[in-house]
């Protein structure tokens, strides 16, 4: 039986712990420094409180690593300081630079580094969420998911393929929502909302619902999209192309951070209204 | 009968101007300085050659600017050289603030201002495109498109609203097309654009028609699309909102600038691979 330490169980992380041990494999988190909602998350995942780090890095074959962007880097410094020398995947919405990084950092430890780049929502049933696999390794990490509701598909080519797929796909979801709730606030701030709403409806008769759930939707998840938004740019800026669409996005998902704690969902009038003040508290 | 000078027949100027046509109006054009694909437009349009521009607005009761956004403040000036002490209605692409400068050229020459923006295609047909009009004498011109296949609606609130609804409306738009395709171009340059029209055809399956109908659609026009990004991020900028989004829009629509005398469309794999190899010879 494969052990694979699972860092964090974040709402993405439970659900593929939960996916891997459907698959048959053993699941070890550690609880030090998590709070309360992250170890009901693991509890219900069924997921093996192992304590510290140290721990779970002692005891696993494989870590698999899936967090908010920012925090990529130092996941990795943490295991490799831990002496991890298996099989370490790094499932996070990062840069293929990034990604590169970070396989450097885990291969100095004597660990063999897989790129994974996640598309979809939480695997909690079969059909909607992808794990992508890259670099010589990647078919070890596939292994670990041959059965089980989330689906491994390993790309052919450059070690950080994984991550690059994961740049465009989110790049495009998350970019193209931070630009429309950008133009609403826009049309709000020039009194012209309502009449670009009665023009949407009559010639893109489905962008209000989107705009409406592009602010529903991403409002309490922008904390995190900031950074995705910020690898986003530098993965177009290394490809030569302009990084301005996601250092802007990542400017709104700036604004929209402090909705990380609200109970319900922002409307899309809070959040343009939002987006229109929050400039003010920016060092721009 | 109301007099319009149109500057110029370009093919949505054209087409506005046979919709005044429509509803009763006389029509001028000016030839002078103009290309032959031009007097073709116009003559098809059936509009009346007054020669000059000064000739132009010697017989015009009212001018019509519809022309690419970079030269709206020169046509403006031009009509003003001119001594035109009618009714101006600017229908071009451009911020509010522009607007509001164009308003002010025409005005010391003794005309009266109503800003226009003008969405939807060329209104050859009933139902497709509408004249936003606003400003307090934007009634004056929507009674010009009573009759005719051009809606006009008037915007209350400010004077500069209609560029303000065109701005929104056109920043989502072309905004969105500049973003879909840098994706593409990203996806392209990691090799794994087809590992992502596979993924969206699972998951978003109308993205790689929407992606091929971008550069399709925008390559041939990019080169004035260039002038209308730069006046989005202004008019995002001047409402406190990033500017991002719609400069990296103006780079890509910049970088496709060379396919204005295609003969033909792109495919979206030409546009990638130009998107890609454009930042060689920019200026950055």
């Amino acid at each position: 039986m494969t052990t694979i330490g699972l860092l964090h169980p974040g709402e993405m992380g439970a659900s593929v712990g939960a996916a891997a041990r459907a698959n048959g494999a053993r699941v070890l988190w550690a609880s030090e420094g998590r709070g309360g909602e992250t170890a009901a998350r693991a509890a219900a995942a069924q997921l093996e409180d192992a304590g510290t780090l140290r721990k779970v890095v002692a005891a696993s074959d494989v870590i698999l690593s899936v967090c908010p962007p920012h925090a990529a880097r130092d996941v990795a410094a943490a295991v490799a300081a831990a002496g991890f020398r298996g099989l370490y995947v790094d499932a996070n919405a990062v840069a293929p630079a990034t990604s590169r990084e970070v396989a450097a950092i885990v291969e100095r430890a004597g660990a063999t580094y897989v790129d994974g780049g996640l598309i979809g929502p939480p695997p909690d049933k079969p059909g909607t969420t992808r794990l992508y696999l890259s670099g010589p390794q990647a078919a070890r990490a596939a292994a670990l998911f041959t059965r089980g509701p989330l689906e491994a598909i390993v790309l052919p080519g450059d070690l950080a393929s994984a991550s690059a797929i994961k740049m465009a796909y989110g790049g495009w979801n998350k970019g193209q929502q931070a630009l429309l709730m950008s133009i609403v606030a826009l049309a709000m701030s020039a009194g012209v909302a309502e009449a670009l709403m009665a023009e949407w409806q009559r010639s893109q008769p489905d962008l209000p619902k989107r705009a409406e759930n592009a602010a529903r939707g991403s409002a309490r998840k922008a904390w995190r999209w900031i950074a995705e938004m910020e690898e986003n740019a530098a993965a177009l800026d290394a490809a030569g192309l302009p990084e301005g669409f996601h250092q802007a996005a990542a400017d709104v998902y700036r604004r929209l951070a402090p909705y990380k704690d609200a109970g319900v969902p922002p409307t899309l009038d809070d959040v343009a209204k939002t987006l229109l003040g929050g400039q003010k508290d920016e060092a721009r």
